[in-house]
């Protein structure tokens, strides 16, 4: 009967309604289940689970309340600036508030070093990252079309680019034997199966910086990327969200930079998504850009973004600030040193421990090799390892394979959404865990750890457990250190 | 040549980024268009076009302000709020705010006179009503399926409802004979009319209050469409975004009471769409919620909030004045006197000048019957009379045939955008214009009108001048009289 019901029900609502397509049911989300349950707070909770799957930038936020805290006439909410409540509120306009569209070309331009200029009228509004990438899909292919992904790449693109859209996704397999940098072979394959498979390869979609590699495509590397679309009359989306999180050599070189030094290149096939909410840590402010070159695909997402409008009081406020070059200039400069700070902090840490990461500059995390404390070279090896690590040592990290990662073993761990003191409490637990296996016998340190005083445990017989139940909770999670009250 | 690039340029896109479907090109747009080329100031441009044609609502703005001057703690741009600011800005749970959430379903009761309880976990949040009603359709409709909805309706349902969904929309035409109620008969024409196309039938949608009739359904009505959905086992969805501007008797019947009262209803076919654009006057804050009594559309829905989450700024704020019974109180109250009032100041100055609207009790707008003044009894006779009203009369207002009204010669006029010296200068503007049609011997009015001192005139050569070329400007709006600056 409940089968029946089930199907009754199905029929009533859309298949998109009741398929798994969102992509939810990953460990990546899983993992932020795992932390919802049981959040690690410093004093109320100090044995709770740490959050390290959540690619957050909380290390500037002093620089930003101090502007606010001078400059009270960019809200609508305090005296200074109540008067203008009104026309903000019932603004509604799907080019957006003039001077916040400004705002965000100048801090595009900033962000990439000054070295070129985001035309105004090409900046369009998106809900997010996340509904930025769906708007450029719906502009550039039909259900059915595909775009090759290099792998890994960030698990929600399923949901986001292909969900709603009937997009398909092709990876373009990246390995550990040359840092997973994307070749010209790579793509060739990829786009040569997708044609024996009879699909119609729309594009090609990249990360840059990549996230979760925290590393940058190099000048020679996004000339060939260019190129290769070029040539096969291809779109290239550059999903740049990252672009301020490198904090160190070599530097960031934009699509815009190669677009505008290449002699051949189709403007119309070359596309940006941006995003306010990893350069600058604000992701609930739902700050999603398109930027394109092509004049119908910026009409055309400018018609769609009625669907994602940036709220007028957050475009109000972030007008005044992403204008004023002397913050903007400062926050940039200071995000990334701290961002190298921590960089330094956690890596040095596992370096210690005989942990590497793959060599990074950028991002906020690092790809973290586990591969020597694999009981076996697989996806399950990787997830056996990861439910441990999930579940007893009480870190959420993300497995390779929810960023469909060609090799097993590799996770990605986020070290900018807490304070250093949690950032050495994820280190003297994960230096406990790699003490306990190697005391195990696995050899992958060769000294002892001690674990006294860390208040974790490992369970043997609960090791392998693979009973983990998880909540039907929110994939997207809150902070773990801050609640909202 | 230029037809080759535009076919190559199309075959690089995808279809719906080059086809009409957004339904942009429609009257109802233009007349936005017209506005913005040329818009009227009391003062800097007292010649400009009035937008009319804009449902916002500017009546209460003061008692918004008092009560943000006097709660500075619910900003996070303020000195009493700041240290919130850090919190709200990285929150991206995609359930929302739990205390906004409950904001909403306290507002959304007390808008239906406190007769029936929201739950706060079947709040769901989406880019303003725009991307409720789009996520709706995703739930429940396949591309191809069709939605049974009732003339005349909103023009830019064809945007929202079907663009990127792919969803049908089949008019259920509502005649003025009996005030275009929807009857049993004209909903089983369209249902039948509908099989005999092969198309499958999803669901009816309903807009109560009607925008543009300004009407309510009453209680039977309801009874007998939620048993007609219930019969045919499809979905009803209740768009209620102008619940709270109801301003006369009858009072409002939100389906959610026919849901509670009635004994046989499956609850899995009744979903709500609501927002805050036009009962608060928010538009600019993109707060459009999905209310769904199955939990399957509430799973579903809520993850495809992702795509149009509103601002955790704004949410922040809401939170705080939707939870604050006294201001909501008084605000609904005084909100519908307002709205009563500016009802007749402009509906009584109407029919001074023999001019007739529906009969109305809801809305921003009135209904104007105009068919006397039609040179013929078509959709090109109403067409021919609004562009004189535009282009000459300087009036933005919105023609039946936009609405897809089965009858000519009606037009939408809103009134609640605007202070009473604006609805005066509208009124002298019809009135002279009037006057002039009597005086050409169309017997409208049988008084000669004055047209002294009004800055504007009528060019018998012009009046049916046909080539008025639109911008290919925004149509959404600005506020008429209020830029953000």
């Amino acid at each position: 009967m409940g089968l029946g019901n089930d199907m009754m029900s199905h029929r009533l609502l859309s298949r998109m309604a009741v398929n798994d397509e969102h992509g939810e049911n990953s460990a990546y989300f899983d993992g932020w289940k795992a932390y919802d349950r049981n959040p690690f707070h410093p004093t109320h909770n100090p044995h709770g689970v740490l959050q390290m799957g959540l690619a957050e930038n909380q290390l500037c936020f002093d620089l930003i309340e101090d502007w606010m805290r001078n400059h009270p006439e960019a809200s609508i909410c305090t005296p200074e600036g109540l008067h203008h409540f009104r026309d903000v509120a019932i603004f509604q306009d799907y080019h957006g508030l003039p001077e916040f569209r400004k705002g965000v070309a100048n801090f595009m331009s900033k962000v990439r070093g000054g070295r070129v200029k985001f035309d105004e009228e090409r900046v369009v509004m998106s809900g997010g990252a996340t509904g930025a990438n769906e708007v450029i899909m719906f502009c550039l292919a039909d259900p059915g079309d595909a775009f090759l992904i290099p792998t890994p790449y960030y698990p929600a693109y399923a949901r986001d680019l292909c969900w709603r859209t009937g997009v398909r996704i092709i990876p373009v397999h990246c390995h550990r034997s040359n840092n997973f940098q994307i070749t010209k072979e790579a793509l060739d394959t990829a786009y040569k199966k997708a044609q024996e498979d009879n699909l119609n390869v729309k594009g090609l979609l990249i990360t840059n910086p990549s996230n979760p590699l925290g590393t940058t495509l190099d000048r020679d590397t996004m000339k060939s990327l260019v190129t290769f679309i070029n040539q096969k009359n291809i779109h290239l989306v550059c999903d740049e969200i990252y672009a301020a999180t490198v904090f160190s050599t070599p530097s960031f070189v934009s699509v815009s930079e190669i677009v505008q030094d290449m002699e051949f290149c189709n403007r119309d096939l070359i596309h940006i998504v941006y995003s306010l909410s990893k350069d600058m840590g604000f992701p609930g402010f739902r700050v999603g850009i398109v930027y394109s070159y092509n004049d119908t695909v910026v009409n055309s997402a400018r018609k769609m973004s009625s669907f994602g409008l940036v709220s007028s009081q957050t475009q109000h406020m972030l007008a005044a600030m992403l204008s004023d070059d002397d913050f903007v200039d400062n926050f940039l400069a200071e995000s990334s040193i701290r961002l190298a700070k921590r960089h330094s902090l956690f890596t040095e840490g596992l370096e210690k421990m005989g942990i590497t990461c793959l060599p990074s500059n950028a991002g906020l995390f690092c790809w973290m090799n586990l591969r020597s404390l694999l009981r076996e070279q697989t996806v399950e090896g990787e997830m056996q390892l990861w439910r441990v690590i999930v579940n007893e040592v009480k870190l959420n990290i993300s497995p390779g394979s929810s960023f469909n990662c060609s090799e097993a073993g590799w996770y990605r761990v986020c070290f900018a959404n807490m304070d250093d003191e949690t950032v050495k409490v994820a280190l003297r637990r994960i230096q406990a865990f790699v003490g306990k296996e190697a005391e195990k016998g696995m050899n992958v340190v060769k000294r002892r750890q001690c674990i006294k005083g860390l208040g974790i445990s490992f369970s043997s017989s609960k090791r392998f457990d693979e009973s983990c139940v998880m909540s039907p909770h929110s994939p997207i999670a809150h902070s773990p250190l801050v609640k909202v009250t």
